[in-house]
């Protein structure tokens, strides 16, 4: 089962550096250098195109199709209707012909390539020397960048020089909206430009079924004549000119990508500034960012600079700009899981932002606000009531055509009123809660009630499946009880602490009937607790008998399961793909004493495979608030690299969106002992063996908490207003003046 | 949920009548009215077609076309491919032409309909008179059969007689080989007719994917004047000739449908025999069968009537002649369930024909002993050892695309077991058993074996789905475990009995290697018994601790509730399907106490909402058991009469072939109280309120025993050797004399 690293990319700690390229790693390349500003993604793919292995892929998000999905069978509450993200025109298309010879990396001769993505500026650039046929060596250099400042744009920079002889050329710089989506093999666009458009040098380009409009918008700049090119979804400008030996010249591109979905107009065009400009801006953004996100890790390059990277990819996705954009599993860097984002964004992405970004996380809570029609439909269409909310969406709709899923999986909307709540702990932003916040608790708290049932021992949730996907149409799971109870009891709770104005609107908006809290209550009041043996709780009504098996005995070459294993046979033992009883404790540490978790941890660790890329972070905060030190490293293992060392052998799909929070979740409160619980954020920083600092920065209530580990102690310091937390279980109030805590001996 | 009748046909004890055709009960009527000879079936339709509501369907035992299935996800041990049965030829296409007028019910006026199926002749035949537009009164009489002697024949004779004035007649005679198959929409067959076959009028059809051929030879008698009609996958005669008043004409023809499947050769050209010779074969065939197969239930027509046509429809679909058949589920009736045949064959159907035509019996058993290579491949691809046989099925692979059921539900290869162990003590057939029976269990037993696992207390099935399919992925479900437990160490008794030899045999064909057996025999020592509670088994772990719902309080329109209710609320709550508990006490009666059986029928009947049309006769059995009489008839119903009063009200899609054979075991088992056991057979006949007389004959080992039971007393007499059987418990030897046998008061 041990995974293992492919080392590629050079060890720097601001930069991801790739340097005399191995066409083998073209596609894993692409995802790692892909960039993106939420509004919009790009792979890292050569812009020249060519004959090597690409996935030439642009994403804008929130644009997706639908598509009718025929199930196994016409039953009830099966998905009927699916949707992709589409892939979107690719706004840096180049072709670049020197002294007759068209570049393609696949054929011309070259040396020098080096391709740089800095953390620091988020500017990715690609030089090398071309050996061309007919005109010497020319240095050529790509720069492009997507602006972080004004999303709409995307920038490229194209400077050659000739260092052996004048070489007669020519380069077209396109929006190509040709692009095929790769799983469905067509592009999914038509070219609706009007002629007004033409002469703007705009394209503008409708999917078929949602009737979203992207309208590009290019402007160009190179010495020398041009003429301009227009075909059916392709928009360019083609400069010819003499490259004069030794001087360098400087072509540039800015492009303006707006989206308006159905019904929406198009916003005015947005100013274009230089690429010069955008770098500058850029700069300023990325360096801001670090001031207050950064995660420091002396001692340890490998995971100082997997740390950034993943810190930086999961900014460039989700900063919450659009309350109507989620997280998708890959972000905008692939076709993979469709672009959709998956119930776990509550879970393990919520973390990050709350501590780093807290109006992002507002957002993520409004984007389920806002598909709270989609989730009261799904909840209807299985016979329920209140909101289901979905297993993978882009637009609130359940996409996830697998009814084991999408039917019998609750986790989605109780990890809604589990976000709701940590959200409004940590930011103490009643207004939402009053709000927004009580609005979705009533239907999620109704959708709960009304998927349960009563046997004489009290209330449970029978025929489901729990985030441990390998067991299914089970009873009384631990997880799904226990977080289906936070969420009525926290509704319940919610509702009582609203003035009567703020209940009448609530009443008025979800037809709240008097007696339904009380309802909620009743069942919360008497949820089963699966049984318990020496503190370890069952799993789930008779997980204790399953056959056992030797999980870490399992050959690694019949990994993933799903893959190799009749998909019957994964559910017949007591093998986890991810552990529920954990997790649940994991979420809400301050429900279960130290006993029960080094029990329960004990129990099920062994049974895990972690088949769920998230599993390994569960374990690894566990083991360390458990006092594990070699277990927390050992599960944190890859989790900063993943991608980068392509552990998993698909990088070339796309990033691990979750897996790259996962790893700043695993850093703060594993190793940071990081906690938020009865209004109060708690530490308890340790150093793994081989780290000589960690620092590491969180926000809370618009203090900046500042948090220094070494070896000896920890120190803490606050921008902003003074914060009372938790260190090591002693409550400190930290100012403006560095507070150094001698670290206890556990 | 109760049903209710929807009489439609007169009451008869040897015919089934249509008076008065009308149109609403068009669909259902061809279903009725259907022909078969296990060779082919075909449907009552009217064979001048028409603008009627018509299912022109004619269909040739175990020709189908296979279908790839992409399924949901490409998950391991997912069906990828299905077959279903084809829609064959219209061999009886008629076009009648009288004074320029042709004959459709649909718009022609006419009078005097009456159709009747005569269940002992097996002719069905249609009269009526047409008043023509332009030629008066014309009397019309459509006659057909299915050779039960020549398999290979269908015959038709149209007899016409004009009552007013002489009348210019065209009568044509085809075989229509243009009918679509409804679920596709498509004529599956091509003409591949060599030019020989023109000649003697011969049409050759060949399915795509399979290959099979089938060969229609046509030969028709009539007077006037003719002409030979060819066509793209057509044939016939045309006859012109002067209808003269008041005088009968009279056409037959006689059709040879030939099947050799792919890579078998044509068999020679079959003798055809005039229609009287065959309506004489048929005659004699039927009454030899009645003779035997009769039941006969005086003072209650109802019932009488309709168990001779569920007898009639038994014998007609199957009989044994081809050993690469089984029965469908709809038998040859219709397009429903893709004509496949269902694992509850051997479990519902099979006692009709052990206790009646043994050697029938025995070519089920063969059935599954032909298509144990795909049962071995099937478990294969489930990661599993031995064979594992289909839930559905026409050749012997999987076709049932569910992989809830396909996947988790292993009854269909321990029926099997079970079905050779009961043929074998009925028939003594030691040397079945030693050889395809043995090899049977072998495989079987390590199929089971490989699916089961171990846990501190035992032996058990995880993840399976019992025949109470309102309940998926359970464990130590009882019936799959008590079914396994019979099949393994009826497989390790079955080696342990064999001489040397034929182990030898045994052994190489199956590699079978020496500690298997007690491997089989250790797993079904150890085999979970579900907990009791005061006798009632837990039906599986954790069923008692399940939601309880008043399944008898649903309102009626919500069933069937597969296409009402959202399809995971069917698995939340103590709601069975059908009662696993009580389909094992009535397949192994001797295994469980009266009192056992009385409080598992007490808990589990008024949970089962019998959404199978078999429910209700477990039930019924049981209950006549257990000496409760009202209820034993109450669940009896409309067992007899289910297609002939619609209760279901989808008649017009077929029969339904298992409900049809489980209505003769309720009869015999349950008020015969019938039962086979430790090498004997015991009855305890009793007489529901309102029958005056019950007689019944079963075979046993070439001995027929007459039942007749009175209101007085069970009177026993056997032809052949003498039988010693337990009735009410009592040892008694029965010969040639009646024995009268006393009613006991229970």
């Amino acid at each position: 089962m041990a995974k293992s690293a492919n080392r590629y990319f050079s060890l720097d700690m601001e930069k991801i550096v790739e340097k005399e390229f191995d066409p083998a790693h073209a596609l894993e390349s692409e995802s790692i250098f892909s960039l993106a500003n939420e509004h919009m993604g790009v792979r890292g793919y050569f812009e020249e195109g060519g004959g090597l292995n690409t996935l030439r892929g642009s994403y804008l998000g929130g644009v997706y199709e639908t598509q009718a999905h025929m199930p196994e069978s016409d039953y009830g509450g099966f998905v009927r209707q699916t949707h992709y993200m589409v892939t979107s025109a690719d706004a840096l298309a180049t072709r670049l012909v020197i002294g007759q010879e068209t570049l393609d990396l696949a054929t011309c001769a070259f040396g020098n390539f080096t391709r740089t993505l800095d953390l620091y500026t988020g500017l990715l650039s690609r030089s090398f020397l071309w050996r061309t046929r007919n005109a010497g060596r020319v240095e050529v250099r790509f720069e492009r960048l997507l602006s972080m400042k004004r999303p709409e744009l995307v920038a490229q920079r194209v400077t050659l020089c000739a260092l052996d002889m004048d070489a007669p050329t020519t380069l077209t710089l396109r929006v190509d909206g040709n692009i095929a989506h790769q799983n469905t093999g067509k592009c999914l666009w038509e070219d609706v430009s009007l002629p007004a458009h033409n002469s703007l040098a705009q394209l503008a380009l409708r999917t078929e079924s949602t009737g979203t409009t992207a309208l590009y918008t290019l402007r160009t700049a190179c010495a020398g004549t041009h003429e301009s090119l227009r075909a059916y979804r392709t928009l360019g400008e083609t400069y010819d000119f003499a490259l004069l030996r030794g001087q360098e010249i400087v072509a540039e591109r800015v492009v303006v990508v707006q989206v308006a979905h159905s019904g929406e107009e198009i916003p005015p065009l947005p100013a274009m500034p230089d690429f010069d400009t955008l770098l500058a801006e850029n700069t300023s953004h990325w360096r801001a960012f670090w001031q207050t996100c950064d995660v420091q890790i002396e001692g340890d390059p490998e995971n100082q600079q997997g740390v950034r990277y993943c810190l930086f990819q999961l900014h460039s996705t989700y900063r919450g700009l659009n309350p109507h954009d989620n997280i998708g599993a890959k972000g905008l860097t692939g076709e993979g899981y469709n672009g959709h984002a998956f119930w776990d964004t509550e879970t393990y992405c919520l973390p990050f932002f709350l501590f780093t970004d807290p109006q992002a996380a507002r957002s993520l809570l409004m984007y389920r606000y806002h598909t709270l029609a989609q989730a009261r439909e799904r909840a209807s269409a299985l016979d329920l009531k209140g909101a289901c909310y979905p297993v993978a969406t882009l637009d609130g709709t359940e996409a996830c055509t697998l009814w084991q899923h999408s039917s019998l999986q609750m986790q989605p909307s109780t990890s809604v009123a589990y976000a709701i709540r940590i959200y409004v702990e940590t930011t103490e932003d009643q207004a939402f809660l009053r709000h927004e916040g009580a609005e979705m608790l009533v239907e999620i708290a109704r959708y709960v009630l009304s998927r349960g049932g009563w046997n004489t021992e009290g209330f449970g949730f029978y025929g489901v499946m729990g985030p441990d996907e390998f067991h299914m149409m089970v009873n009384n799971d631990f997880y799904t009880n226990f977080l289906g109870m936070k969420a009525l009891r926290y509704a319940a709770d919610t509702l009582a602490k609203l003035t009567a104005e703020e209940l009448a609107l609530i009443t008025q908006k979800t037809a709240l009937a008097a007696h339904e809290p009380a309802a909620w209550r009743n069942a919360a009041e008497h949820m089963i607790v699966p049984r318990r043996e020496n503190d370890v709780f069952e799993q789930h009504d008779g997980y204790f008998r399953l056959p056992h098996i030797d999980a870490q005995a399992i050959p690694r070459e019949e990994f993933p399961l799903y893959d190799h294993w009749s998909y019957d046979r994964i559910y017949r033992t007591d093998m986890l793909k991810q552990p529920d009883v954990l997790m649940a404790m994991m979420l809400y540490p301050d429900d279960f004493t130290t006993a029960e978790k080094a029990a329960n941890y004990a129990y099920y660790a062994p049974r895990c495979i972690h088949e769920s890329s998230l599993s390994p972070s569960v374990h690894s905060i566990l083991a360390a608030e458990l006092n594990k030190p070699e277990e927390a490293l050992s599960f944190f293992g890859f989790a900063t690299r993943l991608d980068l060392d392509n552990y998993n052998r698909n990088t070339s799909e796309g990033l691990h969106l979750s897996s790259v929070a996962a790893a700043w979740m695993t850093i703060v409160e594993g190793f940071g002992g990081v906690r938020f619980g009865e209004g109060m954020l708690s530490l308890a920083p340790w150093l793994p063996v081989g780290w000589k600092r960690l620092r590491f920065t969180l926000c809370v209530r618009e203090t900046l908490l500042h948090v220094t580990v070494d070896a000896q102690a920890t120190s803490l310091r606050c921008e902003g207003a003074p914060l009372t937390v938790k260190a090591y279980g002693r409550e400190i109030t930290i100012g403006a003046e560095e507070c150094r805590i001698a670290r206890q001996e556990a």
